[in-house]
Parts: C-alpha cells; structure tokens; sequence
C-alpha cells in the first residue's frame, strides 16, 4: 500500500479502513455530458496547473495543442512537487493511468490509451467508489439525457448577486417566480441544493425591503449599502425557496475574484485574511428551517466556522475548499472543528473537481490527512481506531448523504 | 495514571510532577453561597454543554426537570467525544465521581450520592488541590456569609460600558463616587482585580472628554463615536480606580454576544476573526502603572497578544479563553506566547467555571495539553524536564498569586 | 554537532547538509564601516534584547556604560529562554566566542578578546559561510570606502511614504528626478534593489493622479484618502524606477509603528492581525515587469502570502519577518508556503541582522526549523533527503542569489 502523508501505524490503520468508503461528493464543476477527460491536457488545463505554472512564466499563448500544453506543465511540474495538486496528479497517474510522472510524454499517451475506452467513465466510478455526485449549475442550464442515478444538479445562484439579468427581472415578484420556474425544473432532475459564493463586499441586512426601483438599478449604482440591501433581499428569496423545497442551502464563503489582472482563466481569484462570517450571520438567523452547508476560502475564519456549526443548529461546516485544500490547512482546521463543535454537524470533504478522474484523488489526499488527525486523537487514548473510523464514515459519508437527499 | 492527550515519554514526565500543583484560580463564575453541584443538571445545564447539545436539536423545552435534562444531554454525548467539554466531563466523572458517562443514570445517581455529603466541597477542595478562587461579580453584588480565606470578588465593570442606570450616574464624576464606593465595598470583601469584556465595537479614545450630557444619551445614541467616547471616559475612570487601589484590570478582549437568536440561555455568542487588540492599545499606554492581564478569544489575535506581552510592561498575556479553550488552540497560542514573549508575563491559566467541580478539570486538561508543548521544547534540547517544570510553575501559579494578591 | 531544534533523524540529516550552505543575505541593517560588535553591549542593546527585559522591568535609564547594561540584560535573560532571541544569543556565544551565557561577566570579556583581534570580521564571515550581504539604506546616504565585494547597498525608500522632505521635493517631477539621481549613485556602487515597507493605514490605488498641490499638503494632511493617493504616486514612481533600473522591489508589509509610548528605541512596534494584502495587489498589477518580494509580519497574512507567490508571476513569498521570525511561525508559515507556491517562487530567508554577528545565528535557526519542515515531507515519503537539500538550496540560496544579482 502506498503509504505517502500517513504519519503513524495508527494512521495506516485507519486509513486501511477508509479508503474504499463510497464517495458521495456533494460539490463538483463536473460537465455532466462529458464528465471524463478527453486527454490528458484536460486535466492540466484546470486552473490549479496553470496558475502555478503561470507564476514561474508559462503563457497559453504558447499552447498551440494539447500535447503542447501537458508538455509544457510537465516542465514546471517539479518546482510544484511540495503543492497540493502536484500529489494529485501523482495519484492519478498510479492509481488510474499505471504510469509515474516524470515523462510528459508516457503520461499523455497512457492518458490517450486509457480514455478511449468504451468503458473509461465506469472504470473511474469503480476504481473510485463512487456513488453520486452533484454538479454546479447555473439557473439558466438544461439537463437532457442527464443520468440521474449518478448526478443531481445544483442550483447555483452567483449570477443572482451579480444583477444578471438573465436571472434577476424588473422586480422582486418576477424574479422569485422565475427563480422558483427554474428550480422546479432543476428538482425534476433530481436537485438537492441551492448554492451561493456571496461577493466579497456582500454583507447580510436583515429584512431589507424589496425595493423594485432600487433592484434595477443595482447593477450600476455605486452604493454598498443598496446593494446590500437588493443582494440581501435576494438571497432572502431564495433562502425562502430552499424551505419550501426543503433544499440546504450552500454558502461558501470569503473568495475574492478578479485580483490578478493577467492571470490565466480563473487564476486571479484570491482569499482575504481579515473577513468575518459574522457579517452574513443573520442569514442563518433568518431561515432557521433552511439546513446551510457552510465552506470557507480562509485559514483566518477556521474558528469562527467551527464556532457556527457549534452554535446554529442549521449550520454545518462543509469541505475543505480551495486554498485551504491542502495538508496543513486540512489538519489545522479539521482539528479545530473537532474540538469545538460536534462531529453530527460536519460535511466531511467534497472534491469541487471539474473532471472525474480528480474526485478520488483529491477525497484520498483528505483521507490521508484526516486519518492523520484522527489517528492523532487514538494516539492520545482519546478514541479507539473503531470510534475513529465510526466518526469519519459519519462526517465523510453518512451526513452529505442524508443531507443531500 | 490516565495518559490521555500526554503525547510522549518527556510530556507524561511533566505532566507527573505538575499534576497536583495548587489552583490559584484567577477568573471563574462561581456563587460563593452555593459553589458546588446540587446535582448532575447543574454541570450539564452549563451552556459548554446545551449548545451543543442545542445545534444537533436538543431544546430546553424538552427539559422537565434535573433527571430529564441529563439524560437529554447524555444522547448528544457520543457525538461530542472529540470536544474539550466532554473531556472535562469525562475526566470530572472519573475523578470526583468514580464512574464513567456511558450510562446518565449510574452518572446522576452517583453525582447525587456524593455532592449531598456534608464536607463534598471540602472533598473537591481537596482533591482539586484548590487554594484560592477568584468570583466575578457586578457592581452591585453584596458578600454576607462568603468564605474570604477560599473566595475573593472581582469587580466585573461589563454594566458599565452597556450604560446600565445600576452603575452609570447622571454625572461622570457621581459615577466616580458610585464606582469608588462600590469598590471599596468590594475590597472590604478580599477583591483583587477589576474585569472587563468591552464590547466588540469598542474603540478606545485616549484622552476623551468626559461631556456630562453624552454620557446621558450614550445608552439611546446610534452615534459609535460618541458612544466610544463616553465609553472611553468611564473606562479611564476605572483604570483610575485601579492604579489609586493597586489593583490589576483584566481586559477579556473580542467576544460578540448575542449574535445567535434562537439560542440556550448564553449560547449565542461568537468570537470575530477580524479584530485587532491595536484598537485598544491606548488603554495601557494611558495607565502605565496599572498591570493588565489581557485575555482573547480568537486565535487570529493570537500573535498580537504575545506582542503586547513582550512589548507593553503592565501587560500579561493571561489564560486561554472559551473557544480557544482547546487543545490545537491552546497549543499554538502557547507556543507563540513562549517564543514571543518572555514567561514571566505570562498568566498561565483559569478556569472561567461556573462549578467547583469544573475547576480542576479545566485546569487539568490545559496542564495535559501544556505538558505536550514543553515536552516539545524537552526533546528540542531548549529545556530539560526540571527548567520545564519550573517555568510552568512560575507561568500557573507564582505570576497569577503574585498579581492577584 | 548540536542537535537543539532538530526533530528527527530526518531533520538531522537534512541540517547536516545544508548548515554551511553559503549565505547569500538579502536583507540585513549592518553599517558597512562599522558591521561587526564592538563589545557584548552592541549585540545586547538590539531592541529584541532591550525591549523584551524591557516588559520585565529593565530600564536604559539604569544603564550608565556597556558592562552594566550586559549586565542587566543578563538578568533578564532566564525569563527569555524560551524565545527566538535567547536562541540566536546562546548560538553566537557557542558559536563565535566559545562560551556560554551563564556569567555576563565572562561573556562580556569573551566578546571583548575576541572582537579586539584585527581579523575579526574575516573569522566571523568564514565561520559564517557569508557570501555577499545587502545593506539598508537611507536615500541620501553615500558609501565611501564600502567593501562592495562584501555589501550592496538596497534604496530603502521609507521616507518618501512619511513625506520627508529630504526626499519629496515640491513635484512629482523634481521628486522622481531626484530619485532617479539617487537610485543612479546607489546602482553606482551596486545597490541591487529598492524596499519600502509601507505606512500601515496605506491602500494602494492604481492610476492615482499626480497633483502636485496635494503632494505638497500630504504631510499635513488629515485626509486619508488623499494621502493614499500622493502615496500611491509616489510608490509608482519608484516602481518605475525599478523596472527602468532592472532592481527588484521589496516589499516589507504590516508593521505598525510607535504604539507603545513608553518604549524602548524601537521596541515601540506591533504588527496588525486584520489587514489584508488584497489592499496592495493592484501594485503587482500596475508593475508586471517589476519582481516583487513579499514579506508580512502578521501570520494573518500567511496564507494570502502564498497565494500572491502562486498567482502573481511578479510576486516572490520572502523570508520570516520580526514576531514571525520564531520557530513555529516559520514551521506554519512555511508549510502553506510549499503546499499553496511553487519553491521557486520563494526567497527562504534573510537575517533583518543590525550586526554581522547575528547573520549565522538567524540563518541558523531558520535552518533548522526549516530542516523539521522537510524532514515532515521526508517522514511522508514525498520527498527524498537528497530532493529535500536540493528544493532548499534553491530557495535559501540560488533565488536570492539571482534576483539580488
């Protein structure tokens, strides 16, 4: 067995147990029409590659095929061989592929060989243990020939907040019709959450009133608190969607977008260190009846989010998203939540990947790590490894499951 | 011995020579007329263990009487097991009650049998190796009957800053009178200390003026300056006091209450991530011959209240307070204080209980998770058992004596 | 050899090789006609030392000659022991002087014998394995007689943010004239970079006008947002230069200075917990061609750091700064450094050393620290020892080398 990141025999232990668990992955960018890749090119495209790679000078523009560009991430590979998405990429490559990743090449036509198959997209779920997945979708999305024994769609709503007005209409009354339209259709396909990242300016005013002349022009007017108030009664309408549809409602929380101005696509997105969940408490407050999935971008916040799942009875602390998705930030974090608020109100992990061959590479890596942190609390006569492993299938498995059905 | 959380060879042979130093407990919520348990409802009615409890459906609607909230409680028990409340449940039940928390009857009965003994506090006293304790308790409390060889009061001025009439006069200078009186009255009763816990959109201002009429509006004003001001002027009233009476001014720094609205009674508190104890440096520049120990609840200050140790000469990094009361958040606030800061300004620890028999199990679970930090220093070769052992003492019981005597 | 700090064999076996690494140090605040101690008080009177006893009582007043102040700050050293600076004292005494820092007396006249001999400086960069060192300099400085085989001079352009008119002339254009002239006599004696490290109420804004009525008001000026923008001006200016000049541009971020009144020289300073490194990114924006090393001194920003070193292709994450500048902010720091960057995007570390004494001992303590680190990477089998030395060589030392060359 391969034993990378474990850090004891009482780590091994339970990961042994562990790393079959079904998956059920309740946060994924997956196309459901194309759900695999193609080659190997369309997993080093995602942005957590190129970014890095831009960082130390590589451009698209050098990029004229496919090949081209998985050989020019391969050069910038070993300077990423400490990162998360570097052990990623690793695992696939052994796990799914049989091949290492020293040679761009080998890793490409391996990629090539394996994919073409017929059955490529069954030997992932298999290899993967996976169960379901939800996809994140915007209002506007249809879901012909969609296989609903393996995904469910998610409501995204980002574009509700950002005044598009493919969502948002001339008033609050035709927004919420045209919001709950959608979400009926979205439910025949089997939908089991609404899901927001808030702007990073957004905070929560309760009961601000719905103001049709304010909603249009909230787009362009240059007033926080405005928009605030538009945003605010916004995201109160379809918060009183999710309770009639009995739908959670995810929230992820503290991304900053746009910062870098010549990134590559979707690698100028940021965190901000001095945020507070405080500010969009009262959502919570507010629809008591609605269960909140609640992530977070920032190390900074990790105690307030242990603190929330402790306290509201209908928030759960969800996944480890993004920048935090990595060793230390997963263990400090999963730690934190695990001493301060009760493990019945964690969503383990989701993978948030945009292709199938990177679920069970990123759900292993946080199996890795939290059997470390688990394996800790045996080390220190806290838990037997039985209770251990009874706890993780609980926050990892059980509770997504019970809560995203 | 019981091992738990002792992480090493070197932490255990700490962990043995500190484990029944004396308490000098400088901060709890103890009532000196009835400190100790009536039964096993009053340890878990403590709101540590009814929000959780709460934030996975338990309600206190639910609770008849005593025998029904303890064993509500006991069901939301397994899946508090990684929390440090249950720890100090566990450890309480194993010491001062010879059974474990599997069974809430065998635990109530047990409870019941013991505490309704005649000398059970001095049995706690005893066993806890309890020297003294430090009440809280407001302006206008009075002390007939209490214990003055175990209890002492401490001034806690919370009242003041909300304007409460109890203790805020028409005038500055009568709400100096009051303030003066009240506390002589206090120190007539053994007082050591006045506390505070400014509320979380207090700005201090050096040298604001004290404008009579404000201080009449301030509890009505929506103004935050204004009410910064006033409250700035009485905090510096207070300060006053203590330097005039030689008495130390715990400042317990960024807890936001009433955040969470459908919350057991004091369960809706939270800590803020984006604060910054800078806000209140001014406090300590203004009263230089005031010692302040400064407590915090986020771990996002952290690094900051080492600093103000090292820097600031009337001020002590004291305790680990409410949701840093943890052991992965104890552990690195300690070790940045140590690495910071120099262990003289150290106030190792108090135990915020509202129980006798919680003192010494707070105390307890920090001394574990302390002796683990200073095993580490022992097997870095930075100190040997005996320089680790006394240090710790001068950190937990010297300094605190020292300060609050 | 000395294995304090050292965790493992790993640990150890990783130190071993990288200990006499040359040091190529990029930041230090050593005076090129005076770099070295003259006696024990020299080393002593740095406000790490002056400023911790300081917290515990001591008092420059007391200090009447060198000796007594050794002494005094001897008696403040136990209570240190556990701290950054304690460490770097007992490795210099070990280290360089052959003794220990039980007896002031004896380190005082260690130092004494060893300084007066005429090849000091030569010992102490031998034993040192110092390569080439880079000197902090005011804009009107001059360096006859510099050893520029041995030091570069970098443009610390500070004064120009405090609007000091040795610096900021009565426009703009004279201002950047003047500059440029400056920057010219540096480069002429091999200055290899600009740093500034920014008023800590600063927010960068791009494309702000340069108004030369308001530069000349700046310094009197209460308005917080004009004085952002004459800043903002004046910051862009000197970035122009840098990239005119080819000199990468330092950027020190988060000290806020003179809290503390009643201080000693320098140890007035604090960093800030809720500031956010999004308030500058539009400088890396307006200046791709500029290389950027980034510092903080809050570990607030730890992971807002690495973020800007792995998207920002201008921004390099560099060095351990002052209260972060201890062995577990380096070790927490460091880790989401390597797990969130690519390495090459780092700068390991620099001395911020005020005596050329102090470079290995800092560097030392880094090294180890640093050593633990990878040995974890090691112990998780994802890096061998000998990839560990080599990702280290090229952080601590190549890096810096090329980008201060």
């Amino acid at each position: 067995m391969n034993e990378k990141i474990l850090r004891s025999e009482e780590a091994l232990e339970i990961y042994e147990q562990i790393r079959e668990m079904p998956i059920f992955d309740v946060h994924t960018h997956l196309r459901y029409k194309k759900p695999c890749m193609s080659n190997a090119w369309d997993l080093l495209s995602y942005h957590y590659f190129t970014e890095i790679a831009h960082s130390m000078g590589f451009s698209l523009d050098e990029v004229k095929d496919s090949e081209e560009g998985v050989k020019k991430i391969f050069e910038h590979l070993p300077a990423m061989r400490t990162t998360a998405p570097y052990f990623w990429l690793e695992q696939i490559a052994k796990k799914l592929f049989d091949c290492d990743i020293r040679d761009w090449r080998e890793f490409y036509e391996r990629v090539e060989q394996n994919v073409s198959s017929g059955d490529w997209m069954k030997k992932v779920i298999e290899t993967s243990h996976i169960e379901r997945i939800a996809l994140t979708n915007n209002p506007w999305e249809s879901f012909e020939g969609i296989d609903k024994e393996l995904f469910f769609p998610t409501f995204r709503a980002d574009p509700l907040l950002k005044f598009d007005n493919r969502v948002v209409k001339d008033t609050f009354e035709e927004t919420e019709s045209f919001l709950e339209e959608r979400m009926n259709y979205f439910i025949g396909y089997g939908c089991k959450a609404v899901a927001i990242s808030p702007p990073d300016d957004f905070v929560y005013i309760p009961s601000a009133s719905r103001n049709n002349s304010a909603l249009k022009e909230a787009a362009l007017s240059a007033n926080a608190k405005e928009k605030n108030e538009v945003r605010s009664s916004l995201l109160s309408i379809l918060a009183a969607l999710c309770r009639e549809k009995k739908l959670p409602f995810e929230i992820m929380f503290g991304s900053v977008r746009d910062i870098y101005k010549r990134c590559v696509p979707e690698g100028g997105d940021f965190s901000r260190a001095n945020t507070s969940l405080l500010d969009i408490a009262d959502i919570f407050n507010d629809n008591p009846e609605v269960i909140f999935p609640l992530s977070i971008v920032s190390f900074t916040n990790d105690q307030e989010l242990a603190e929330f799942a402790r306290l509201f009875a209908n928030v759960y602390a969800s996944g480890h998203w993004w920048f935090t998705n990595t060793e230390s930030a997963i263990e400090s974090s999963l730690k934190k939540r695990l001493e301060v608020s009760p493990y019945k109100k964690h969503i383990g992990y989701y993978s948030d990947a945009y292709t199938m061959e990177l679920i069970w590479a990123k759900f292993d890596f946080y199996r890795r790590v939290e059997s470390n942190v688990f394996a800790d609390l045996v080390r220190e006569k806290r838990l037997t490894v039985d209770e251990a492993v009874e706890i993780i299938r609980i926050r990892d498995y059980e509770t997504p499951k019970r809560i995203f059905s």
